[in-house]
């Protein structure tokens, strides 16, 4: 498989990324349902891929309706379903909103023709992703010298888009660039993305890379080892606050402590206007990730701990964020709305 | 058994601390080679209990020698054997050096007699260590208030030492002077003390604690959660440079910029009077303990890492320093030589 997730005849194709890296394992979701479960078991993560799946998810319901005015039921069964999946990530909002007008605006369509629509408007996503993930790795290249130790955390790889990655996607083009340099990749734990799958993709792309443990970051940046952080994004607010994977506000704050720069890579997909940084809904991940790991306990029967799966940086610690129109610097409502296209800023900014 | 490690007529016995929470499994050390092998394999772990380790794995040697001119020969062996084990904590060669000088003091003594005082001397060591941490908990819990969120990482506690602890001797002190406040245990990768250790202290002594992974500490912080952080130390310098666990140092950083108080609990022995901060031997570590998590592999094969199982922790970023003789604040070269009851320093602050 080239991507992450493919349409198919027979269904949509997944990469189970909770097998990785001991077994490149495939999931054929054959419905819509199938398709939240490996959103919300992360079968699939990482906010662009799971942006895509949700579109890809409404597609599979268009493809088993029968025609009828059940159709535009079903999609809405499924739009409901899959929004319910995962609370944080904004691409997965984004492009459910995306797919909802499709039907939305075609009320009048025969079943066929709107079938057509919704699932040429889900490829579309897939195959925009992929280009803007390009655009980002382009952008953020430059950003990339020889030399340079880039640390990263989690995955924002290939396997959290549908192909190439955000932040590693500015390390995968620096390094078809011919830059060298060496990535620390935290393993991010509860879930291991980054020894699990960042780790996997490094590998296979033969870039160098350390792995470290989470609280190995300070002791890699005071050495001087890492002169850049660049890490996505589950959501960002229209004034640059960054929602990413849990741990990413210690970087942040740790970066500062050095004076290293900390990026941001991500599509402009990402951003929420509406959302108010103390406002973001954290997903609470079930205790048994933290007191396990890969199905062994570690810890004491009992044992009560928090697992929220993301945090959020405060934009003041965000140096710049990297989108497929170019690279936004504070103040980030203006920068970033900007590039987002948004007319009453493009008067301001004009 | 009521403590980590004790002297019985058989050997010595310890509690095999890799084998924790899941199994209470107790080992028994009949010479000094078993036991340098128990302080390499972190069966038992934490500096005050390998200072005291490797003194009763010389009292080990003293007793199992024949008596006549070998015996001397024989506790110089153990010394190296045990000296090697491992670079990094101070308490190991302060405890090395003060059995030293029993039988280099004496030199002429019946073999019978030299053994009786190599071996109490190792007794006493036990006894002071246990007697120093109750202090250590005493001075300290007068910092902690109720309500308090108090973060510590690793375990520093009884399991680290004869029994009570260091930070967690603290801890648990305050827990004994019926003060309300909530723990939150880091799980300190790469070999999960906290998890397995901490939390199994904590739980044991019903000392309400939440495990969190390590990075979710800046969250914690930033939440308001944390009013202290309290951690052990396996090395402080005479300026008050702080070795400890892996991960100490970031934690320091976050809570600065949390501005959060950042104590250190820790024996006088602790001290390294001739240690720079730049040239003390951080151990590195097997690769395995970071690609593997309790013998499951985590990251694809051939995966570099860092395995640093320390950091230095500048004084700077140290509120104050918890000892058996008082809570010691900067400046430490004048705070902590005085309690060390180093003449020069006395004649100074007297």
């Amino acid at each position: 498989m080239k991507r992450t997730i493919e349409w198919k005849d027979d269904g949509v194709y997944i990469i189970d990324q909770t097998a990785l890296p001991d077994e490149l394992r495939i999931i054929r979701c054959e419905d819509y349902e199938r398709m939240a479960v490996a959103i919300e078991r992360m079968e699939i993560r990482g906010a662009p891929a799971i942006g895509v799946a949700a579109a890809m998810g409404i597609a599979l319901a268009a493809k088993n309706c029968s025609n009828g005015p059940e159709l535009q039921e079903k999609l809405k069964r499924a739009y409901n379903r899959l929004k319910s999946t995962r609370p944080t990530a904004r691409n997965l909002f984004w492009a459910l909103e995306r797919m909802r007008k499709v039907w939305e605006e075609s009320p009048k369509e025969s079943s066929n023709a709107l079938k057509e629509k919704v699932i040429n408007e889900a490829l579309a996503i897939a195959e925009e992703d992929a280009a803007v993930c390009r655009d980002i790795g382009k952008n953020g290249a430059a950003l990339i010298s020889d030399g340079d130790g880039v640390l990263t955390h989690c995955n924002a790889g290939a396997l959290a888009c549908v192909e190439h990655g955000t932040a590693l996607g500015v390390i995968r083009t620096a390094h078809e660039e011919g830059k060298k340099f060496v990535v620390y990749a935290c393993e991010t734990r509860p879930l291991l993305q980054g020894a699990r799958l960042t780790a996997f993709e490094l590998k296979q792309e033969k870039i160098p890379f350390k792995l470290i443990t989470d609280n190995m970051a300070a002791y890699v940046m005071k050495k001087g080892l890492v002169k850049k952080v660049i890490v996505g994004a589950d959501l960002i607010t229209r004034h640059g606050d960054v929602v990413n994977k849990i741990g990413t506000y210690g970087l942040a704050a740790l970066a500062k402590h050095h004076n290293i720069p900390f990026y941001v890579a991500a599509p402009l997909s990402t951003i929420d206007l509406n959302a108010r940084p103390d406002g973001v809904p954290i997903e609470e991940r079930a205790p048994s990730e933290v007191t396990h790991i890969r199905g062994v306990r570690i810890a004491p029967e009992g044992t009560e701990v928090i697992n929220p799966a993301f945090d959020l940086t405060p934009r003041q610690l965000v140096s710049a964020i990297i989108t497929e129109r170019g690279v936004a610097h504070p103040p980030y409502d203006l920068s970033l709305l900007f590039r987002q296209g948004n007319n009453r800023i493009n008067r301001i900014v004009r």
